[in-house]
């Protein structure tokens, strides 16, 4: 699993501009009360369960502090966290260890975050549908959010507006359903094209228009039960609209191919991670 | 009331790396399907109670769209927000709205989410306890961040490691309190020292060096009144480690001055808010 | 037609980089020598023809030079250029103009080059195939490129290897046809998913895995129409190759439906576009 | 010969950029379905004959993708490259390889394109004057392709409006050629003032103010004898405006020092170079 | 002491932009003449007394524009430099090393100079009061400027607007002393605040106030003892306004805590440093 | 004079670069204590003598903040400031204004003092000698000091390593002053080579070897002017070398043609500007 990554250049420019947040003007001015010749071991240990996401961000918080600090994996972006799991080694300056701490931490706990929400979706879908990621994500951290997604075992809707044809309803103002599936197909052959639809007469026009996908948006189970029926196999159906990892479930037995969730994107607690020092060397 | 927002220039940034996201390389490939020529008047609309921030970011995710859209506010960050509450009118090309759309609204929700549950965290110490955010922001937005807690009605902490002494129990591996005090006096005169303590102990001896404030970590509500009590006005008390919405108003009760929570920026869920369009012109 | 434009994020940081090369640290020295307050009015006029593209990029080199100047516009981008065509007119102070001038002109005659070659192609196929761009545009300018692409009538391809799935021969190595594209449906559930194939036995097997399109790399008109034979509607067929105008009327009487050119953004000639001074006020 | 490489800070921004386009934000989705442990080792071809340029640019594309990935080069930039020629070797994990190879190819390729048909003047000028770049660069990339100009045998005019006078026709508006002359001087002493000249007129107020390089602009090749004639060694001769790779000859034949051409830079078709993988290990 | 260097985070930046100031587009272009295989040993020398700053920014103009190039230090920022000194060794390609040189000695000069005259400072003030550098920076240069000035024994007062509250004259048009401090209590507690006092009477207000620090501005050496007396400890009292190196004793023996001084970051001269060339090897 | 200001690009990305730098992450803390609609109308006032230069910073420093501050400008770089002069009029709010202050007076007092120093150099050469500013200037700041030179009445030199040629010494340990003047011209045609010469025989070989201007480092008066008599007009004549305002005026009486001034960019004191507020309207 070589996707549960993101692109290094990704990670390297928003670990830039998370140090630059922290750091400027003056550094760290607690650190500098600590002379700079101690030595540290320290433990990456998560404080809750969870799954790891991030460490390609925390790896690159330290480096970009300084290039002495040296990280040691124990897991890897996917793997599940119990409380207490050590999850990596952190060996340097002390000072530079502390000055790098929080923003890779607030990586890590962050991305964590997505990717253990994420996995609670899989899980509840009970494999009848995947967990699709949208367009909710924090800004600036689409690249680092999708891979936390990713991760967490769910998959990417669009990665932007530029990647995938979506028609809403705010679309159809001035466009029917028809218009819009046939324009797409002749301004971006090759791509695929989804219709939400809010009915089962929009589900049967934007079938019969050749859709690849239709978004059933704020239906009910029933109402996404009867849909997949209707659509029988013609496109894939994904499901959206405030679905909670209570009501996950159920949607899920209605059949749907995907189920599309903001949550866990644009809600996603934390998930506790912190660094223990057992010792410090002169 | 003028500090509820963040400066300009990081919302300017920020809103530009947030577009870049969502709109390279091809632009809204959805939205091309659309005659340019059609005006719309859409309204941002709040799907649920909360309170609003992130109103700068907004505007300037259409102006940076398309400098033809135009947003005319009817509610300010702050401000109490119910469900179905007009916030805005957008007017301008219907393709440009959509294409901004998500962008503007990723920072409305996100940043009213923040100051939501700090506006509710502050109502739940009932006045007797500031609530303070931590240095625990998304990698990226901790000026934004940072600025919707205070339109929440909470209060910053640190703004990064640069601006505030904070001496914990890791930076107490080569160094007494005493001595990280004395020489915090010393390098960074004229700036507050905060001394995170695990003890009254620690509290005793924080005090006796001369810190503006002490910070108690993971204490329960009862250690805390104790520590107050030890403190005795001598310098401010403020209180951290896992504070919940459940757990605040005893805490409070507990007499600190402050109350630092870290939920309130990483984890804080969004608030609904959407983009309705009632009116399209062709 | 609002998609023969790039997102005007993508014009405004491209114009940036593009005056920081020609006016950094000194400004223009010859410019320098006019007095300020001679104004101009100039035309922008096209030395051959060709389609325009490109006319967001040149607005903003001169805006961005100095806000007193103002261009008006007489064509658009899409539309056709007759040898000696009045493009645009460009109104402000002398010196401010000539120092803008080349880095409009550069954004112009290229961007009007990708655009002009592409309509070529574009006709050349006769209606029997669209052209597509591939990802083989020049660094720095995709945005900018995969616009005047769609400006002179022809589609977009991938804009990324983050936005389409492309299973070509190099990543065959490890992976079998029929596994790639289960994995891709596994992965990126509801993304287009499209096969390279070099011989009509990978075609079959690519149409059997249920690929989307298949890519007919390198193969002669008449190869590919036994392909297009072989698929026979069961999903898209693109060709692609080392096509050029003169051959590219026989690929598309093969019958594919597209036909994948990197000629059109990699190795497009400009057009040669100029600005006339035909009156200089004191 | 160091100056055929562009500087190394140009590079890595150049290259950032280009990733960035080109993996964001999800990665290589096709390369995220092959096993992350697949090594590989490839070879960087030339598919038919030219100049290579643009080594720099190569190897940081695939440092910054992933450190992991070693080039080995067999030429140099301004080497040349037979069709077949064997130019580097390419080591390292299979998906980190191919999620680079297009934007290593991208700059190699278009580079050496420049440094190619550069060549191709610099020969048909046989030695007779030298061949110079203009400022008609494609936007963002001037550093590379003056670099590559020069790997070609040319030469380079201004790298920009900061760095040369120039005195366009569009500059006389106000100000007859002695004084520009005369300001130049005075404002910018000792940088060469070149005059761009229409007539032989021109030519000999250009010499008799002291200018050090005159500007034939569109004459004709006897014209440009005249000239020559005219000038009698009194500054450099340069000669511009539509020269091709049939009439740079005759241009060159006339006695000019340089002939500049905008060509090199903004219509350069690119060398055809590829990756081909002849080893994969499991 | 680790507090005398800045951030690596805003040294890689700052040098990066340096570093495009000097080599783009074209390179050095005198170095160019130079074989690339002459390898040099060249001695970073003082050319007279001063302090060092500014190592971590040499260091990083070396590497950047060539990793080959390796930097040796005998000294570190904060130490004394007399005419003559040796303080780094640099060894590599001598093309590159030329290339970097200016850059590297911009930031040692400049970074020097500021270190030098807050020493001098420092000493003047004989060890009466704390040496305290404004806002009053380099544009561009705050991080770099605020650590040499720790290098040369001074200490940083407000890194930035965001870090530190004093409310000075212009504040209180339209807002009373005691007002602006209960403000500041309420909205930022726990941070140290400091008002500008111009009078006796203004100090005795900002006292009773409960002002952590008073500023005493344009005050003669008389005025501030008489202040002194008057706060009586109560807090700590800071002066500025136009202090030079003749006056900072008078002002030391007056008894303030703290002097600040514009002149130690907006008008120090450089310290003379250059690169000698002992040995070229061929 | 259209020269005296810096080019808007590099106007606008220095601001942005200086505002990030004191207003992040929580903006002016101070200006928040101030109701947002207080209006005001402050004045930019010299208060002592000088040249003034950073009016494009300063009027975009306010922009940039707030876009409804207005700056009503009196005078305009490189016009002389006597003490207690009224360089230009700010309105608007009052924390807007006060957030914006310092980052516009640290543009105008840096630059002014660069314009004034040079305007002094100018003066002390009596018109015998031209002043020219030298790389040595402030990192990240260079094309803004450079224009501040211009507004002082200096010329400018090389703006970059990649705009002349300037053999030194340290290119001279592989090379003879032949061979570099010849290779100059061979790969640089049509650009100014300047060498460096310690003594009166190396003046004679660069004026053999065709050199367009020898700069005479280090000599004393009488030696250049001893160098100037033997170059006898053969090119032009530039000195350097720690020249003060105290000296300037007996090189420039030894007939140079160009004076090389360091001082004038990186040690140039501040000219002390300020804002003053008469006028605050509730």
């Amino acid at each position: 699993m070589n996707d549960v990554h993101p692109p290094l250049p990704a990670v390297r420019e928003a670990v830039a501009r998370a140090l630059a947040e922290d750091l400027l003007p003056m550094g760290d001015v607690t650190g500098a009360l600590i002379p700079i010749d101690i030595l540290m071991r320290a433990e990456v240990m998560a404080r809750e369960e969870g799954v790891l996401a991030g460490r390609l961000c925390a790896t690159e918080a330290f480096a970009q502090v300084d290039p002495a600090v040296v990280v040691t994996w124990l897991l890897d972006d996917g793997e599940e966290l119990e409380a207490g799991a050590h999850i990596a080694t952190v060996e340097g300056p002390l000072p530079s260890v502390l000055s790098a701490e929080r923003t890779a931490l607030n990586f890590l706990c962050h991305l964590s975050g997505v990717a253990s929400i994420t996995r609670r979706f899989v899980r509840a879908a009970a494999g009848h549908a995947r967990i699709r990621a949208t367009r909710k994500t924090t800004p600036g951290l689409r690249a680092l959010e999708k891979a936390a997604v990713r991760a967490g075992g769910g998959v990417n809707h669009r990665g932007s507006l530029s990647d995938g044809i979506l028609v809403k309803d705010n679309h159809l103002g001035g466009l029917s359903i028809e218009a819009a599936v046939r324009r797409a197909r002749l301004r971006w052959p090759g791509r695929s094209v989804e219709v939400e639809c809010d009915s089962p007469e929009q589900v049967e026009v934007a079938c019969s228009a050749g859709t690849d996908l239709v978004l059933l948006d704020n239906m009910t189970p029933e109402q996404v039960a009867d849909c997949v029926k209707l659509v029988d196999g013609r496109c894939l159906v994904e499901v959206s609209g405030g679905i909670t990892l209570t009501t996950v479930g159920e949607y899920a037995d209605a059949g749907p191919d995907l189920i599309s969730v903001g949550t866990i994107t644009h809600s996603a607690p934390i998930v506790d991670i912190g660094l223990d020092l057992p010792d410090v060397e002169g």
